[in-house]
């Protein structure tokens, strides 16, 4: 199996302003988030890239696109019918392949030398199955992701046969559901917002009723996946920054910047910002 | 006099974006940096104000003005004709009334109990003349702002009559023009991003050929004006933060999140991910 290309959704209501917020990346350079985005799937092997916007949101998008501009699609999703819908408006640029599909509210940063994306996309080759990254998640933050519960794959660290699939659980569900042997207390593995996918979760999309009034949420959709074909969850070497947290891009950005070529002079400006509030405070 | 106008510059190529980003307040509220400049101009008494833009950057503008977006007006520079004419531009909002001018690029954040502008504003109308705000500023900061010079003015601290206007001078220029008595040696009044001004900036404008083919310089206009009507600097109670340098907007966003509300829990995710990055390394 063979990924060569990728979807970004970006059509969500309270997501469409984040793909186009500056940060200075690793490599020092002011970039827009989605310009990060690209290159992570770049990165990961990505020939083409779809981007599912608000029909609008193309020329600005465009605009900040950088180096890989020229691998960029536009689909619209017309109306915010939701995550599920809006994944399902690239079944006509996915077609039969397989895909890495990348929120557009988040940014990662490996900790190993393999790029998050890349990380994921090489376990879906290797497996020929669909792939979710996912992060062991303490149950407060619950309420903002899609967890799954599964069993480890014997022999494999970090591996999960995904069974079921919960959008935004409560505790009391995840605790009934979604706990995997060997996760420490409280912890479950929440989505990473990177994943593979074959055209498998397209045709179960489909089935519960993505072109009908009420489109089905993309949980519903990779629960029944698990239900027919091999599916695993890959806790990645890296962090997640939810962008479309309070103060995510600061904490995105203070995580590019403390990994990054900057790190020094940022630490020190950190420390003179801290003394500066301090100084203000006893004058 | 009384100051009821206000005009923020943003045609600028390189600040366009700036407005448009997302930071949270001290009151923990996400906004655009627009809708903190505006409210910045409120506070400190503006009714009406007008942004000169780029054409066609009205309407993302306006879609993140947020509560004040009912006394924004906006003036287009057609051609990017520099800082100067983007003022220019303004004329005919002004007319014969002082005004406020707020520059696109910066945030501020008041280490007194009033306002940035509004000490400004509260000095141009008791002493009914032009005020630019200032900061001591190190020497190896002077490529970034225009500076001034000139006398401290009797029993005023704070406060300087300005005899000279200089862009973004060097250091040897600066040593030469704009030593300030009473300031820290190596240190220079570098604008603040924070004016009043009266209608006599227009008319210096006018007369230095803002109309012609090469506008002039805001500083060459101010250095003109100080040598018709009184103008004085005032060293502001506050921080200036220009989002335009690289990690602007991250030190502007710590610098509002250490005097805001959640002062608390930043201070606390930001040890996290200090140690988090550890943890990293030792892994």
């Amino acid at each position: 199996m063979r990924i060569r290309k990728a979807v970004i959704t970006a059509a969500g209501p309270a997501q469409r302003a984040l793909p186009l917020q500056t940060l200075v990346d690793r490599d020092g350079r002011p970039k827009a988030a989605l310009e990060i985005l690209l290159a992570e799937a770049v990165e990961a092997g990505a020939e083409e890239i779809a981007v599912v916007v608000r029909p609008g949101d193309e020329d600005p998008y465009r605009r900040v696109a950088g180096a890989h501009a020229d691998r960029l699609r536009f689909l619209a999703q017309e109306e915010p019918r939701g995550y599920g819908h809006a994944l399902y408006c690239a079944r006509g640029f996915t077609g039969d392949e397989p895909f890495l599909h990348l929120v557009s509210d988040h940014l990662w940063v490996s900790t190993s030398g393999t790029g998050c994306a890349r990380q994921i996309v090489a376990l879906a080759e290797a497996e020929a199955c669909s792939v979710s990254g996912v992060q062991p998640t303490p149950e407060s933050m619950l309420g903002y992701y899609g967890a799954v519960g599964g069993e480890p794959v014997a022999g494999r660290t970090h591996l999960v046969k995904v069974d079921r699939v919960r959008e935004k659980p409560t505790p009391t569900q995840a605790e009934q559901d979604l706990i995997v042997p060997g996760l420490r207390a409280g912890h479950y593995l929440c989505f990473f917002g990177l994943h593979v996918f074959t055209a498998g979760v397209m045709a179960r999309l489909q089935e519960l009723g993505a072109e009908g009034d009420t489109p089905p949420s993309l949980s519903a959709a990779l629960g029944a996946l698990a239900g027919r074909e091999k599916y695993l969850a890959l806790t990645v070497e890296g962090h997640r920054y939810n962008l479309g947290l309070t103060y995510g891009l600061f904490y995105a950005q203070l995580a590019l910047a403390l990994r990054g070529r900057d790190r020094d002079e940022v630490l020190t400006h950190l420390v003179d910002l801290l003394a500066q509030r301090e100084r203000d405070r006893e004058a």
